[in-house]
Order: structure tokens, then C-alpha cells, then sequence
């Protein structure tokens, strides 16, 4: 494993459902950030479809494969052909009527070395995952299933957006041990909300997932979709995805970030022993009151 | 107790060890904020002192006071006088040899309501907290020492400075009810680091504290020390404490900061109906696995 190289993360908006052509223009962006230099890139959530969870749709099951569907296929092919880490995110059909939101990390010709299935499910108006996506295995998967995915690029904490809100996810997956995390996402505004509402709400979202790096002395890569989708709703004003895909360094301070509309490959250098340095002056670890924690597993502590 | 009411932190250089005329200073800050109409004020991190830990010095446990000390006495006398919420923060004696980094608040004439013991101590170059302070009780005070106090201004999650790097004591705090985050922090840089570290540095601090006004949907309020305060160690170059108090509101917007050295009352007006609005179009708490979170009661995931 090197200690120190360059990792890209790909925003992109996406035209429409063809699965073919987005993973055309995707895998074109992957053979950028390789030429590049890149030796670990992410791809946002979902990357071969549109966000198909703005209404509730049976149709839309069609849209999943298995692990080894034909995205996969394609994504294998083009890590081991350029002899990257590429963590890539689509919709699993697990067995009828067992769905996840997947990502999977392929190591070169290594091929798939492990999976994460998206823990936290949001279902907000515009977002109705919970109908889609049965939540990842607690029990079924080592470490209640936050368990770093090992590469020649790093041990990853992979995690699936609504998952970046939760420092709970982003501790779990540092405890055992990731040397980064990273976040394929799709997040985006309701169109009607005004300007400082939408500012808000993306710096929030920028916030939180530096926070991530700051408690936990790591890297993190965020790979968010852009460009508007409209909703199959008449009268429903669609999502403008807010881009920013960002990569920050372990005390949170962005490396790069892309704009809202940018498409393409952004890249920067990763250097893990600056995560040690980091958490020699800032040793979080050390005293982390394990003593006292164990209402984190509570809802409310309401006494009921 | 309001929902909407004006708050205020007080930022303040402090030249010695004379408690009596640092506090005059602090409690005719107090004055100046509850003239402008704030009903809670939080004061900086052991506000009557220096920050003495820089060396360890068993002539510095003189400067401790029992709850009802001095230092208290002036505060709830002020507080009742005025009418408000006051937190304040000390060098507790609890027992001989038993001493804590405590966080008192006061409420009007109905005097203290509540303590909060410093639970997560820092101890690195200069800031040698672990000589001092025992941590918080984790067992013998209600909810393992994360104990929001109700007042008439809100239920306070007070914590203290080094706890303000921990998502848990956040989290914590939210889950038993609290209304905001409170964090009395005394924070500065090492004078000799160059610009682009301090910057690091204090980045890191505000965005931790902004992302758990996000990841907990509730107003954040923080305290900080400001201007330089010598060594006692020949040829140590002291510690300059950065200042940039500030208050965020429930989507880690901020409401009002300081800059580095400014120093009094700080105020911005608090909505706790805002904090329902977001919780409502951004429901963590409602996604929370905490059927996977056991693991974050253990010290690493190394399986040692």
C-alpha cells in the first residue's frame, strides 16, 4: 500500500436512464483521472441511472442488477484494464423483492474486494428511498456491517449518502480501522427554495462531512451528482443536484471541490502519514469516554 | 421557557491571576449583554484565571474554589439580579486531591440548576489538563454525566472545551433533550506555527461545533478565549488564544462570530421552533441504527 498518491472523485449529471451511455461518459472520466495519475477513484450514487427515488414506482425495480450485473461487468473490466481502486454505486437486487443501495470497490484485477450496503435509508418528499432500499445487515456482515473495505489504496470506509450525516457511521468505520472515507452521494435542492435556504443546506452538507475528517484525523472523498432531473410527478419542480464534490484532508480542509454544475473527474493527493501527524497533535482516540457512551445506542433518552 | 429569545457569549482576554478584577470585567460584560436583551450568557472556559495548565504546577490548585465559591457567589448574584440564565465555568475542588474543569449554571434567583464536569480531558504540550482535572463521573450523575440542565432559557447541553471534538458528547446531549449546545472552550494556537496551520486549526474547531448544530438539528453556542498568555516556562512562547466565538443556528448556519481579538458580549437571537422546522425536513434522529452502534463503546476494532 502506498502511503501517499492521487485519488479522484467523478461528478456528473445524468441524461437520462440509457445505463450504456451514462457508464460511457462515466468510465470516460475514470480513464481521465487515471491518466491523471488517479489510484483510487469514487463515482457518485447511483451513478448508471437517473435518481429514480423522486416518486414511488414499482417499474423502477427493473433498474437493479445483482452484484455482478452488467455495470459491474463494466466498471471490472476498466479498473483491472487501468489497474485502479474504483468504488462504484448502483441498485442491488439481492433476491425478489430484497433490494439495496450498494457501492462495491474493485481492486484492479483483484476484482470485487468488498461491498457496502447504504445503512441509513432517508425518505423525505423528492427522496423516497425507504420504499427501494432495505437497509444494510447489522448482524449479518462483520461489524454491524461499518466494516473498511482493505485496497492497495488504503483500507476504505465506504459509506452512501444519507449515511454522511451520521457521525456515529463515520466513527464506527474509524474505529475499525479506515484509512479514509468516502461518500458517493445524490444530494440536491428543491428548486423553489430560496437562495439562502439552498446555501444553508449545501454548506451544512460540506460541514458535516469535513467534521467527519476532523473527529476522525482522515481523508474524505465525496462524489455528488449534478445537474436537474425532473420528477415523473406533473407540477412536481424536480432536484437541481448541488455537485460540490469535494476532497478534504484529516484536520477537514479541502484539498478540491468542484462547482455545482462541473462535470468530470477532481483530483487530489492523499497523504496518510499526515493522518498520523494529525492525530499525534489532536490524539481524539485517546480519550474517547467509552465509559459513558453506551446510551448511544438508545432512540431518545425519554425513559420510555 | 421562550422559544425565541436573544443569547450571548462573552469572549475576553485575561491578563492575570486577580479573580476579582477579571471578574468585574466578565460580569460588566454581563452587564452590557443583558442590557442588549439576552437572557442566557455563557462565559469562556475557566474565565476567572489564566489558563494555568500551559505547565504542571501543584501551586496552580490554589486557584480552585469549591461550587459555592467565590467566584460562584459573584455569578448567581449578578444572575439574580439581572434576571438570566448564566453559565459559567471553573477550576472546581470537589475534595482534596479531587479536582474538576466545571461548568455551573445559574438561572435568575433561583441560583444553580445544574453542573457540568468536563468529561473529555485534553493533555498535550501546553495544555496539561490531565494533571489537573478528573474527568466527569461517568456512572454517579444521571445519563453517565451528559445531563442537559433545564432552564427557563432551554434544556442546556453544557460541555466543555476538549468535549467539543467528540460527535458522542453532542449526540449525547441531544438524545436526553437538549434545547442547544454550550461550550465554554479556552483554544489557541502555538504562536510559532505559521498562518496556513493555525488556520487548519481553527477551521477544524469551528466546523466540528457547526456540524453538531447539523447532525443533532439544534443551535450551537461557544465561548473562547482570546489574546496571548506567556509561558510560565522560560523560552516557551505561550499560547494565543484565537477567539472566533460564535453562535450557529440548527443547520450550522452562523448567527454571529467574533474575530480573533474582540473581546465582550457576542449576541445573536435563538429560535428553538427553527430547530423543529429542520428536524421536520431533515429527521436523523428518525434513521439513527441504533441496532449497529454497539461498537462505538469499545476502544479500537482491532479484536485486541
Amino acid at each position: 500500500m502506498t502511503e501517499r498518491f492521487i485519488a479522484a472523485v467523478v461528478q456528473q449529471a445524468i441524461p437520462g436512464n440509457d445505463k450504456r451511455a451514462n457508464l460511457a461518459a462515466t468510465l470516460q472520466y475514470v480513464r481521465e483521472a487515471a491518466a491523471g495519475g488517479a489510484r483510487l477513484v469514487v463515482l457518485q450514487e447511483l451513478h448508471a441511472t437517473r435518481y429514480f427515488c423522486q416518486t414511488e414506482d414499482t417499474a423502477c425495480f427493473d433498474l437493479a442488477e445483482p452484484l455482478d450485473g452488467e455495470t459491474f461487468m463494466a466498471c471490472a473490466a476498466v479498473a483491472a484494464e487501468l489497474d485502479i481502486v474504483l468504488v462504484m454505486s448502483g441498485f442491488e437486487k439481492r433476491a425478489p423483492g430484497l433490494y439495496h443501495n450498494t457501492a462495491q470497490v474493485i481492486d484492479g484485477n483483484r476484482g470485487r474486494v468488498g461491498i457496502f450496503r447504504k445503512m441509513h435509508i432517508p425518505d423525505d418528499p423528492a427522496f423516497y428511498e425507504k420504499f427501494y432500499f432495505t437497509p444494510g445487515d447489522a448482524t449479518a456482515a462483520a461489524l454491524n456491517g461499518f466494516q473498511p473495505i482493505q485496497t492497495r489504496a488504503g483500507k476504505l470506509g465506504v459509506l452512501v449518502c444519507w449515511d454522511q450525516w451520521y457521525p456515529e457511521a463515520a466513527r464506527l468505520m474509524a474505529l475499525a480501522g479506515a484509512d479514509m472515507l468516502i461518500y458517493p452521494t445524490a444530494i440536491g435542492w428543491n428548486p423553489p427554495d430560496d437562495a439562502a435556504e439552498k446555501n444553508r443546506q449545501r454548506d451544512a452538507w460540506v460541514t458535516i462531512q469535513r467534521a467527519h475528517a476532523v473527529a476522525n484525523g482522515l481523508p474524505v472523498l465525496v462524489a455528488n451528482r449534478c445537474g436537474h432531473e425532473p420528477s415523473p410527478q406533473a407540477g412536481d419542480p424536480g432536484i437541481e443536484f448541488w455537485g460540490h464534490s469535494f476532497i478534504a484532508g484529516p484536520q477537514g480542509e479541502i484539498l478540491a471541490q468542484a462547482d455545482a454544475e462541473g462535470q468530470g473527474p477532481l483530483c487530489a493527493t492523499v497523504d496518510l502519514q499526515r493522518s498520523e501527524d494529525v492525530r499525534r497533535i489532536w490524539p481524539y482516540f485517546r480519550d474517547r469516554r467509552v465509559d459513558a457512551y453506551a446510551n448511544l445506542t438508545r432512540r431518545w433518552l425519554d425513559g420510555n
